[in-house]
């Protein structure tokens, strides 16, 4: 029914069933939604952007490969049947767990705040620059399509200036690009450009050669994909140079800039630096009075639950919660089975009964090395190579939500995959009419 | 050759040869690059932005049908085997037909002038708000890539803005949209958004019904789709009107502003307002210091040569000539016969022989109404209905350049034809980490 009919004081969907809000629309936020489709509540999703994003593909879209459509799905189509859930585009600043509210910035909804019985907060991680806030716009980190739009006009721009550059020096330092950070994220970057200098700019260019570029991938502990069992990280190196990417292991970047990054006190020059080291706790978690672990996340009770906070949930990236003595992975299944069994205690507290605690069954991991290799993790089996690609080519595909994209995304994988074409080449941004932004000093 | 081995005062490529320097990389720049692929000339192609834009679809992506990589090529991509041609990224300021040198802004050389022997002048039009700049921000306009995401972020928060308004005179501003001008991409976006909020928005939310949104087509003239026959016209305004847009003609929009509209002294309270009315000649042209006829367009000699400015041709929009008594229609047929004109004419310069003129063989207009109608005119045939509309959509993907965008478009389409979908329907924008912007005034 239109809302014309109803004052503001009701605006919020509560018809004297409990009122689920969930912050977020990620994978966690919407396992949860989504687990609450027959249950006797409301359910509120409020995220800042009007779309769920596949961010296991994002680095494709920051590489040109796919198009942030074939990624991301409006969150309103995804709960389109679920009549008991409503969608909010607004930016939720604080908790107030007091009065159980979320309170919204500026937002859709005229009211600022919005109450609920219950609250799920997976409203993930943000990017980390271990206290070098100002190394941000030198080096973006990928968390958006934004990021990855931005990260995507950096790389082709990088290679239109070094075209016209004269100066050998800064020409080099156009064809020069950094990956700070050796997890799944910098090694997928650092893979998909090696390839892309190698063999999709090739035949566009008539005074530099791209295949020239240099692709720098740093890490600071001992090896790239610490996650991975060591044998995988040493096939992944390999794999990786092979690809012409130079992996440097064992040194922090201790310096940052638009010009380069210092590294073991040696300073390389580049104008492409691309941020994958680190991660925090959305701001939000601090609003919520709770002690914060490590990188800002918010440790939750074995039930997922907060005992400073009735009634709120936390799950996924956010939530810190170790198993078997370990930490759990910030992946996408992790925030799936925690978002289900959030709603399941909420349930379960809606009949008067405890929280069951949560454990998380292994889906593996995986992580991929350019156009057809990959490194996998399931259960004790190990796998590399093209199958272990094939794997995840299949696993992410299955995962994509929407026949839509799925199809969509396997044309453009073919073409990409037979042609070494990249169909999103394009340079777009909010300056108008001009040339889009550059990153600053880019001006020879 | 990487041009490191080279001194800047020889990074333009200039072997001896005539260069050529062609300013826009649209319909028209593209053909004369490639007429003179087998010529004894250098070519330099600058554009400000590094893609070609079949702009005869860009009201798709701005209405959420289609990705701007579907509409959009890297024009490196396709010069790309094409040897005597360079593309520059950077943005002409102004032309220096006494020094023969092209003046660039910012861009990526560092030269900052490029010389040229022959010049083949092709920027096109921009929106043209009849002396009231002022209009420019509530009233977007349709040329660019992000003019067109733009456009769509703005249909997009409309609706869920209204989802979450509980003022009913608010939310009906919301859920109004006016498009100012009757012309083909005025009644491709009304139709569009009329077909967004009665098929593709329904579901999706819970408190608005998005099929009681208000379209507006405002042209000031008699009749909307002035360039074709009255009675295509009149076919086109019942066709859409039974779309639900409302038609009003014969009117001036005389005020504008975030809050809406004022046509013949009636203040119409929209929310979005989308500008479709006119154009005028890109601004380079004056610096040409060539009397320009009405609009901005520059008057062009039979041949597409300028007599003010030796060795500089004029194609496209930009250029304005007549040819029985009236003056050449903006579309891309025209830019295309025109582009090819001037190459022929600079090869015969080269030979000695004087210019050839222009003349326009006209391929007929087509103008889509919604989903499946459309009004065409070839030679003296005219028709309506689907089967102008398939005629329309087999012209246009046929135009369309490359395999891949054509093969994805039609993907795109006949997704979005079965389903009512809208694969694209994203808000992204430039402000990281938040709420997309929005156009001023929106708060609740």
């Amino acid at each position: 029914m239109p809302s014309d009919t109803l004052p503001a004081a009701v605006a919020m969907p509560l018809r004297g069933r409990p009122h689920v809000v969930i912050l977020g629309g990620g994978f966690g936020g919407l396992a949860a939604a989504k687990a609450l489709r027959r249950a006797p509540v409301d359910v509120t999703l409020i995220d800042q952007r009007n779309h769920h994003l596949f961010q296991p593909l994002l680095y494709q879209v920051a590489t040109a490969a796919l198009n942030p459509s074939d990624i991301a799905v409006p969150i309103r189509q995804i709960l389109r049947r679920q009549r008991n859930a409503s969608v909010l585009l607004a930016e939720a600043v604080a908790v107030d767990p007091i009065g159980k509210r979320v309170l919204l910035s500026d937002g859709v909804n005229p009211e600022g705040a919005v109450p609920y019985d219950f609250l799920i907060l997976a409203t993930g991680v943000t990017h980390s620059y271990f206290g070098h806030p100002e190394w941000a716009g030198a080096a973006p980190g990928l968390k958006t399509i934004e990021d990855a739009l931005e990260i995507r006009k950096r790389i082709l721009l990088a290679f239109e200036s070094a075209e016209w550059e004269t100066d050998p020096a800064r020409q080099r330092a156009w064809l020069t690009f950094i990956l700070v950070g050796g997890g799944p994220t910098g090694v997928e970057l650092a893979g998909a450009i090696a390839e892309i200098a190698r063999h999709v700019m090739t035949r566009d260019f008539r005074r530099i050669d791209p295949a020239k570029a240099r692709v720098l991938l740093i890490e600071a502990g001992p090896r790239i994909l610490p996650g991975f069992a060591p044998e995988l990280s040493q096939w992944a190196t390999e794999a990786i140079s092979r690809l012409g990417v130079e992996v440097f292991t064992g040194n922090p970047v201790t310096a940052l800039d638009n010009g380069g990054v210092t590294v073991h006190g040696e300073k390389i020059e580049a104008r492409t630096i691309l941020w994958a080291a680190g991660v925090e706790g959305s701001p939000l978690a601090s609003s919520l009075g709770a002690p914060l672990a490590s990188g800002g996340r918010i440790p939750v009770q074995p039930d997922l639950s907060l005992t400073e906070a009735p009634g709120v949930f936390v799950i996924g990236d956010l939530a810190s919660l170790h198993q078997d003595g370990q930490p759990l992975p910030a992946l996408a299944p992790v925030a799936v089975q925690e978002g289900r069994h959030a709603a399941r205690n909420i349930l379960r507290a809606l009949q008067g009964l405890p929280g069951l605690p949560f454990t998380y069954h292994s889906r593996g991991m995986l992580a991929t090395i350019g156009r057809a290799a990959a490194v996998g993790e399931v259960a004790r089996l190990r796998f590399t190579g093209f199958a272990a690609w094939l794997f995840w080519l299949l696993v992410h595909i299955a995962w994509l939500i929407g026949f839509r994209n799925r199809f969509l995304v396997l044309t453009e994988w073919a073409w990409t995959y037979l042609r070494y074409e990249r169909g999103a080449r394009l340079i777009t941004g909010p300056k108008q009419g001009g040339l889009p932004d550059r990153p600053s000093g880019t001006k020879g």
